[in-house]
């Protein structure tokens, strides 16, 4: 049987186009699916920069102008991998034009943007997701089976790190291509919507709704030269935020996010403590899980290292063979397996527009209560 | 030459009085010192159980009042080892009475009696000490060490958790002789006196004093039977405590607590991030010390896991030889072993009763920002 | 500037045949070379599942016959990818025809054998390399960087294990598509051929020759039904191997492979104990290195973990960010890169057929050794 | 009821004198049992350092001649705690004057020796028993339980390893004091009666005797000075050993000890592979167990990490609470407390002068093996 095409349109060539990219091309190596993903074009601002970059990914044309590109008949899927200030115009004009959108994550500058963004997809009732990817790390779709079938019971408490190091220096400067997440016009916030975003939602997915939120954050250095103004400007986004917070469901939850924490390159933690049993995962080691079960023989219960390759773990039994470790890539190639099967099963994928926008609307509230020095109510997504 | 004796007259024969006991027996094996350490006497109220205590760890006599036993001539150190809320006034007359103290931790129900067992002391002018113990494993002196060496540099963050999970069964009861921690009279509070008070307690010791808390607790189970009333009673301690607070230096701390970590029996663990290094320590392996260096070249950094049991390391040229490691009980002898040289040096051994206070000031304003739902300034210690 | 076309021809399409043609369709997205690879052409006997590989993995053609993949003009490259028993014979062929040729390891059946593929491609100048891919691994790579800037000094101990625990079971079957690696008629030999050469590769490059050898097998389950023949046939590989060797330069060595050890997958380990500095590596984390270096001021001496993925490490910064692992398949492309550098340079890629010899040399006195009951001298490659 | 007196002899004062003594202190503070010990005598050649060993360790009195300890009526048990090459004549005469006798590990310089030491022990019918303390770490006892309960079903492999890199200096004298292990005359040999007679002891506990044997061992380090010629001599001791073997029950062995793994201090680990599950146990974190369980549901199985210290872990409901990490000394504790039950029950103790003597014959075949380059059969103890 013929399969279907399904053309992209992807906007923006950093780190994040290629890694989508990578997704794009290798997706149908290893899984089985109705479409057959074609990498139609990629739009840049940097003409020469988007053909090397179109040669060197297989893209068929190239676009200077995100908005020819949306207005293309020959486009199905408009993929925006560009700083966070430019996703709620890309998105709804994208969906206005009836093209399906796979969005880099924070969905948006603020939840105002993205409730726009939600409106504009569900009314177009165009097929739509957010690039939060570490939901799609095998380790962590095995987490959230464990925690589905009720192994955890009532779930006690949550706690979810993310630390980094790369902004210590003084001597860095903000804005500009590469550090356009040290300007708070390009990015919205630091490290909240950038790294806590993907915790919160790794959170509102195994464990639910978060009630309220109580944090903390700080600009450690204040000012910096602008690469795009070449002034030494004062830092606007926050460079650590740490919050408590009540889930729905009960449980304590405690989250931290800092770009200061030396010796820790990219570590996502994040740890589930349950009546029955207890989880913890880590970015530095995403191939694993680590699982303690209280149903254990009393005197033989401890923490278990799952190594996460095995045919019978999320998604393992398409790639190696038990043992052979995959890495962060493959994250991605398994959100664009989501995707499809949302299109082929008509049960649409997640985490989707709406499930971002719970998410800003934590890191809202998160970003208030830091201001504001108290609790603040989060928020509902309705539906 | 002859040593000078030092009589101790231990109160309470549980868990701590054991631990206390052990230290006193082992020390003189180990380490020099001018004195001579006499296990004079335990004092509890069923005699019976006392004489086994005291021929099973060698006491020479017995007093089941303990107002008998600080008023002998023959005693020069009151040792106490009960519940929370006996601490204040066993101290006060101990003081008054002219013997040195070593009190267990918490040193109160709260920072008013704390504070009057503080001016007791200091104007009879005894020597007196916390047995928060956990300052005194080798590794945690290492950490120690290195901070006042000025490795790390300015520091970013400081984060600290005391996570067990034995009172998830509702069946437990509260109150008596073995579960007095979850008796509110008893204790005066749940995990933030008795397992976040060593976290803070380490925090104030290696990265100074806390400006500012903002804090959460939860009661997860709200009533128990109660052994001593033999009825179902609420409860009154908190069950889980987090906070976030500032630092006097300017860096963040994130501390949290609680005994529903299904998987961790005593997990103590801290972090610290500074500019060019940082530490992490963990009571399940309180041997080892984490240890990252950005001064190391580039190509090579890593977490250095060292095995904290070298004649170089704090305490440890006294023991074995490198690679055979110590365990808990050392922690005690250890800080026997700073209380003896404090005396003999005249410069007296840390946590003081003042020390004791500064911990006792942050359980306070942690407690008062749960309740009262928002930051809450800590009071400071003066001198 | 045009690339220039390397096409080409795979023969086999089982799981070595899916893991080279993965770093076929990558390399070009990350790395930069002169050459454009093509997928020309794939072989295998099962035309229809040759079709179904080719449309998979984006091969142009398909034959059956791998007579014919050779003597076809447009392929410049034969990649043998099937079990071991059919290498000499190919390999022998395609280099008669000019072919370059990537041969799966071991090299061969046997030394015998091997020294006949060696003298083929020594004489039609072609060039050849065996796929031993854990070289390629970033954190072996730095490895054998380290060793080569002499930082471990001289050298006394290399161990090294490949650990699995597939065949324990009684009931699996031996031979056909899947097994042939129980059958000794297709691979010669069980864990010496198919893991302990792995182990042997990596020690040749990071530790030099092998000077002897003195091992013991085991056949744990003697009997085992075949697959293509339907009857319980004796088993004739080894299931378990361990040896005790000297290396050329002094140092000992201590290898052993097994199917039979029980919780692990695939976890091959080696360490190296040096004067100066140790090192260990450890393939269920391979993106990790274990660095110990006595030269680390005295008392912050330990053990550390290097996440190999910052932008210094080996091929890392053509990749992802610092912190962000690799995995298993990318340790083809690496090779791969190597293959290309090596005809853009001049200076060939290896493992050559050479370096393939020279492993089967150990394998070959291994098996005599252990057949022998006595330490046996290795035959050592000239040139 | 009034206990009995055991009234100890110790001879030495060593490194292995004090780690005797803190477990006769310490026993019956946490053990009951019919026997009190009484440190009755300490013997050494050095008068003065005896003296102040007996101060320290609460010994009543000192001898410098050990013939007259032993003549003492006085003393119930002989300790001894010398170099290899005087516990034979030690321990005959010992049993000859009707002492119970606890020696120090390797029992003797070889197997002749021990044959003679066993002979007059059981010929005297006294208690006795060999100091190899790793048995008594409560994570090793578990390791024999699990074994005993036949949890891990057919045993496939051991491998024990016993690393060490003290001696790497090649300024580092031998013999005397401190150094006797350096020195063949005073301990036999190098690692191999040191080291891996450590291994060997557990392995025969757990896995069974062993038949076979094949080793190799180097002398990296040809010539120190003598501490007691102040000569430069040859170095008779082995620096590094490692073999293969054949356990009786059909398991394959490796064994390896050196003292020169750069980064190790004193790592002793062993791992036990069988049919349904495995063990790995290390000594640089004794506390813990290594645990791989085939039963586990499949897709949540993964080494478990269990920290030995539960109340119904082997002697931990002894000590302190769940959690709280016992270190080396305890193993000498426990080993006392299997002595005194020994002596309770009439069932005696383990390891005894016949069970070192099993050890000494594996000794004795390794180094065998290793001079003659060949498989040794290992003999027997019969009985």
């Amino acid at each position: 049987m013929a399969k279907k095409s399904l053309r992209i349109g992807l906007i923006g060539y950093g780190f994040m186009g290629r890694a989508h990219s990578n997704a794009y091309a290798k997706v149908g190596n290893f899984f089985d699916s109705e479409y057959q993903l074609v990498r139609q074009a990629v739009c840049a601002r940097d003409e020469e920069k988007a053909r090397q970059f179109a040669s060197r990914w297989g893209y068929a044309s190239v676009e200077t102008d995100w908005r020819k590109l949306i207005a293309r008949d020959d486009i199905d899927l408009i993929d925006i991998a560009v700083p966070n200030n430019l996703h709620a115009e890309m998105a709804i004009a994208a969906a206005k034009a009836g093209k399906m959108i796979l969005c880099e994550k924070p969905l948006a500058m603020n939840s105002k943007e993205a409730e726009k963004m939600v409106a504009a997809v569900e009314k177009a009732k165009v097929p739509n997701m957010v690039w939060y990817n570490y939901r799609r790390c095998p380790a962590v779709v095995l987490a959230k089976q464990l925690i589905d079938e009720g192994r955890l019971g009532k779930i006690f408490h949550y706690r979810a790190n993310f630390l980094q190091d790369w902004t210590i220096s003084a001597d860095l400067p903000q804005g500009g291509a590469a550090l356009w997440r040290l300007d708070v016009k390009a990015a919205g916030s630091g490290v909240t919507g950038d790294l806590l975003a993907h915790c919160i939602d790794t959170a509102l997915w195994l464990n639910g709704g978060i009630k309220d939120v109580n944090a903390m954050t700080e600009t450690f250095i204040k000012q910096r030269k602008h690469q795009l103004t070449g002034k030494v400007e004062k830092v606007g986004i926050d460079d650590a935020c740490a919050f408590l917070c009540h889930f729905n469901n009960g449980s304590l939850g405690l989250f931290e996010s800092t770009r200061y924490a030396r010796g820790h390159k990219a570590l996502y933690t994040f740890e589930i403590n349950g009546e029955h049993a207890s989880i913890k995962w880590d970015l530095h080691d995403l191939h694993r899980l680590q699982w303690f079960d209280h149903k254990d023989e009393g005197k033989l219960r401890g923490w278990r290292s799952i190594h996460v390759s095995d045919g019978d773990h999320p998604y393992c039994g398409k790639w190696w063979v038990p043992g052979l470790q995959l890495g962060y890539e493959h994250s991605f190639v398994h959100q664009v397996v989501e995707f499809l099967q949302g299109l082929e099963s008509g049960k649409p994928a997640r985490p989707s527009f709406r499930d971002g926008l719970a998410t800003d609307y934590v890191v809202d509230a998160v970003l208030k209560s830091a201001k504001g020095h108290r609790w603040e109510k989060v928020k509902q997504v309705k539906g």
